[in-house]
């Protein structure tokens, strides 16, 4: 039987979420909950990885086990054997040939930056911190740029093992908060970082450094040696990957 | 020179506002770092307290002093000898008889519930959790019978050492946010645990447990005993204390 589960994670105390044999990862503390649960081995599959630091709204796995428990089972057993940084928030029976990786139409990912003089505290875990003031509409108005499917070898890892850089921005907005400057994404699928660099790039936009055709130009231009920095890890969730409707999941998505 | 700070922080690592000789406090660490940037001892006096896991956005406190510094070294100062959790967003000289206290005209709460069935992850420090669904309307329609001057006494802790009960309500809401219900409350003054007794009478409404017209017949009764438990203290934030424009200070009150 295949089973598909919503994950919910806080990722500062983690070293991302794939297991590792020598630390700490949301994937080994899920599998190690599930583990006890299935009383046997159980290895899951995700929808998308996320590096050290960067949090998780409703990540989406998938596993198979012969064991029989009931939705609820599944979910409050997992809950009680996982740390308090991580959560399973849905489970549901899914059809063999879904995959929660492969099945992925969309991955959705939000942002968050406080601008202004001092460091955050309350927020200190889950908001990047800027110095200056940023100018959102402009960031806005250059993120435009990256919709559509292009080429992203601009705002890709060294460290990327994708085969290629093709992805399809769906849609990218950036807009205010409160006191923060948000930054929301969908793409089909991202490359490593693809994320944190194209927020890295929109900073310097946002602080006025560099005009807003710059966007468009790095895209163009494929060279990720002079694309912005890599924003940090603590101001990135991933808010979850979306499926097509016939699935059933809670996450659907309309292209 | 009389000084006033805006005081931010994560209140989960420490034992409440308040300092304390044997265990770490916001307070504390304040006065701690405040020292270090005058290079002689710091007293502050805040707007109010909160307990231990309550959290502060903008606590303002006051302090004297008679070294000179200018304001942004203040604000650097103390960050740069703060905890991560705690930061001062803002500083400014103030009249000699402005006090963080006693000049505060109201004091804004927030208090932060997820309802569902597991446990939060992501918010765990931030939001208090609710098994089960919340009729966030009954709520709010119930805590309208808090508006304006009463005795408090239903919605007191023991512990509290104020010479009377009566408070003025000036406004209470509660709304849907996202996943979660939100109660937002100000008034001229708070008792000790008044605002999570509240929401921890207001949540027997939510569940249907308890008819809207049940918070108005706790206030009449003044009896902490029949009231709901109180609610825990990570869904609560101290947003701040609002004074008259004529002090000068960044969060005013119309009343």
């Amino acid at each position: 039987m295949r089973i598909a589960l919503g994950v919910e994670y806080d990722g500062t105390d983690f070293f991302g979420w794939q297991r590792l044999s020598h630390a700490s990862t949301v994937q080994g503390a899920l599998e190690k909950a599930l583990a006890k649960v299935a009383a046997q081995p159980v290895e899951v599959t995700a929808a998308g990885r996320t590096d050290a630091g960067v949090h998780g709204r409703c990540q989406v796995v998938h596993f198979d086990t012969d064991v029989v428990r009931d939705m609820r089972g599944w979910i409050l057993g997992a809950c009680s054997n996982l740390p308090h940084s991580v959560a399973v928030t849905w489970a549901q029976p899914v059809a063999d040939d879904f995959h929660a990786r492969f099945s992925a139409r969309a991955r959705q990912y939000r942002y968050r930056i406080l601008p202004r003089l001092v460091r955050p505290a309350l927020d200190a875990r889950f908001v990047a911190w800027e110095r200056r003031a940023l100018d959102a509409e402009a960031m806005h108005v250059a993120a435009q740029a990256l919709i559509g499917e292009h080429d992203f070898s601009a705002f890709r890892a060294i460290s990327c093992q994708a085969t290629h850089a093709r992805r399809n921005v769906h849609s990218i907005s950036v807009f205010r908060e409160d006191n923060q400057v948000v930054v929301e994404i969908q793409a089909n699928a991202f490359l490593h970082h693809m994320v944190r660099n194209i927020v890295g790039s929109l900073l310097p936009i946002g602080r006025g450094e560099q005009p807003v055709a710059w966007m468009a130009e790095l895209l163009e231009g494929r060279n990720r040696e002079v694309a912005g920095a890599t924003a940090p890890a603590e101001g990135l969730t991933f808010l979850g990957p979306r499926y097509e409707a016939h699935w059933g999941l809670p996450m659907e998505v309309t292209l």
